[in-house]
């Protein structure tokens, strides 16, 4: 059973250092062996002392979403980034761009257009070449990218207006699905080897090959790509779970509630308990796959059938003692990406003792 | 059309004064016309500068859903509150209370059992009797709150810890799904009625009956309730527009976003256009009955049909030109109350032209 230091509000977000420690070691060590580097994203955390765990554990960069997570994590030290989407770079997002290039940060971006290659190259100018630039490749998940026969076409329009191809990567996002994940992963293969047989016998040298989730970065061999860039891994959570790429003992992140509502089911009204976690810590994401919105720790046969901005419903088992009034749960949230942009700050555990609090300080970085 | 000002980076939440100040009178005078108050629930929005609005409207004070917001629209001169929300007060907690009492705010909160009334006075001691306690009544959302029949007993254990029970609250949520305002309005009073005339039989005075969602407000009759607690109508959005509570020029709240990729539907691939506005700013929330993720203004019969962190995936008419790349569209979110809560600040405008940012004061305030 695990416990709920005394001294904490609810709800709140719980990390525990050990589990995440062990979490990060383990991608460090399953991608390292086969000759994979790791690029995680750390739009999952957006607390610099985890990309720091990260970082020393052998992780080549982070990627992220934003250049606003880039910038929080440069004033941090960072100094090796890969911003993993199709960016419309107009001259404030060059601005930014530059500011972070003096000062010797790397940087690549994610491109899907002719159109986004000349914008980037007006707007920059010359230092644009500076930039590593990796096509964005739909490997089946049909959210941006190119098909893999379109690649030719933008690498030459980006070569043309003096940008640095380096390279291409996909996001598999289809693989957060029941029996997914392997199928996901085989046509990530593919689509990023069709796109990198074409571009290079177009005369492109295709140094980057990133592919890679949390759901597929196990499976993700290295016959194709040269790194991966997983998020999720570091906490886990209920999707994880319920995809059978974690287990209960490597959940990290859950969120403290208490019981503030208990109902036996008289009056003909349903039999629940109500939590003072709702979807504005614990976020709405909810895939028809799921049993509910997220898991209870040490009670996973309860069902969390509604949430609300501050109210979790649960169904308890009906054989089961509902849990009393002001008792403590643990929440597993199911996408923790959500959660974790929803606080300020989080506790960290070791040992179920409180031993630090971590700025979310990436938080709400959207642009 | 709409249109977008200049020197936005997207993606941003973008207010319209005029709208928010139209929907606030129309509220104002719907409701004030049938001899009801209005508390507005200020979860929605968090902004002291809307609370101002309201309360120059003729709001009676706000409803909140936890000591956190109170404090902060407290620190913005705010004194009269309802935790429309049943708290569990221990010394924490309590301590809290007490403070914003010493500050001479009047002070309300919700409560659905005995044991949370021996536990506020336990924890408060006698000042404890200068808070309005309200009864939640389960009217047919099946959250918190207890049967109609229930309210005599958890009323006489409140009372005989000291506390000061003042009257009943319900929230009508399932009042949001379509065809449901009507019926959920009609369930609303029938529970708070029932409550109502057993509490007052039972020798209790019930001077504050509390009801209404932004669905159900203006259907709300004076013949049962004193105050309504709507809290989306200063916005309104796209759950709002489905259910025909509002139309889209009711609507004061739209994210700015950009379009990041244009897919044609070449080689196979779905025909769509990718903006730079996800889950973490337009919010995860998407009921089974809505058409998507939320509705783009001025291309009602686009779709949004997927929603991950940082894109939007929206597929256009068939017979419609697709948005040219950097062009820049307003989404709104299908729940502004989520949307509000994922940022720190927000752009105003009037007349298309900015003239304001307002800082989400009690943003992430969920303790």
């Amino acid at each position: 059973m695990h416990t709920i230091p005394e001294g904490i509000d609810t709800p709140e977000i719980m990390i525990d250092r050990d589990v995440l420690v062990r979490n990060i070691a383990r991608m460090a060590t399953t991608v390292g062996a086969k000759g994979l580097e790791v690029r995680p994203h750390a739009k999952t955390h957006k607390v610099p002392e985890i990309a720091a765990l990260q970082l020393s554990a052998g992780a080549v960069g982070l990627t992220v979403a934003t250049i606003g997570e880039a910038e929080v994590f440069a004033e941090h030290g960072v100094d090796d980034f890969f911003i993993a989407y199709p960016l419309w770079i107009g001259p404030r997002e060059a601005d930014r761009l530059r500011r972070l290039l003096r000062a010797n940060v790397r940087l690549a971006v994610g491109m899907d257009s002719p159109e986004a290659a000349q914008m980037m190259a007006q707007s920059m100018g010359p230092e644009a070449g500076q930039i590593h630039v990796l096509l964005e490749i739909d490997s089946g998940h049909h959210r941006s990218g190119i098909a893999p026969e379109a690649g030719v076409a933008v690498a030459e329009a980006a070569a043309a207006a003096g940008l640095h191809v380096a390279g291409i990567f996909t996001f598999p996002g289809h693989s957060y699905a029941p029996g997914m994940p392997i199928k996901a992963a085989e046509q990530e293969e593919s689509a990023l080897g069709t796109a990198s047989n074409l571009l290079v016998a177009a005369g492109f040298n295709v140094e980057r090959l990133s592919g890679g989730s949390t759901p597929t970065a196990a499976l993700t061999g290295p016959s194709i790509v040269t790194e991966v860039r997983p998020g999720v891994y570091v906490f886990g959570d209920a999707q994880q779970l319920e995809l059978e790429r974690c287990t209960p003992e490597d959940i990290a992140l859950t969120v403290a509630a208490t019981v503030v509502s208990r109902h036996e089911g008289t009056h003909g009204m349903p039999r629940r308990v109500i939590l003072d976690a709702g979807s504005k810590i614990l976020g709405s994401d909810r895939p028809a796959w799921t049993t509910g919105f997220g898991r209870i720790m040490d009670r996973l046969d309860a069902r969390i059938t509604a949430l609300s901005e501050h109210h979790a419903t649960v169904v308890w088992p009906p054989e089961v003692t509902l849990p009393a009034l002001g008792e403590r749960l643990l929440v597993i949230p199911n996408h923790v990406c959500i959660a974790m942009n929803l606080v300020d700050e989080v506790t960290v555990t070791a040992d179920g003792t409180i031993i630090d609090r971590w700025r979310v300080a990436a938080r709400g970085h959207n642009k």
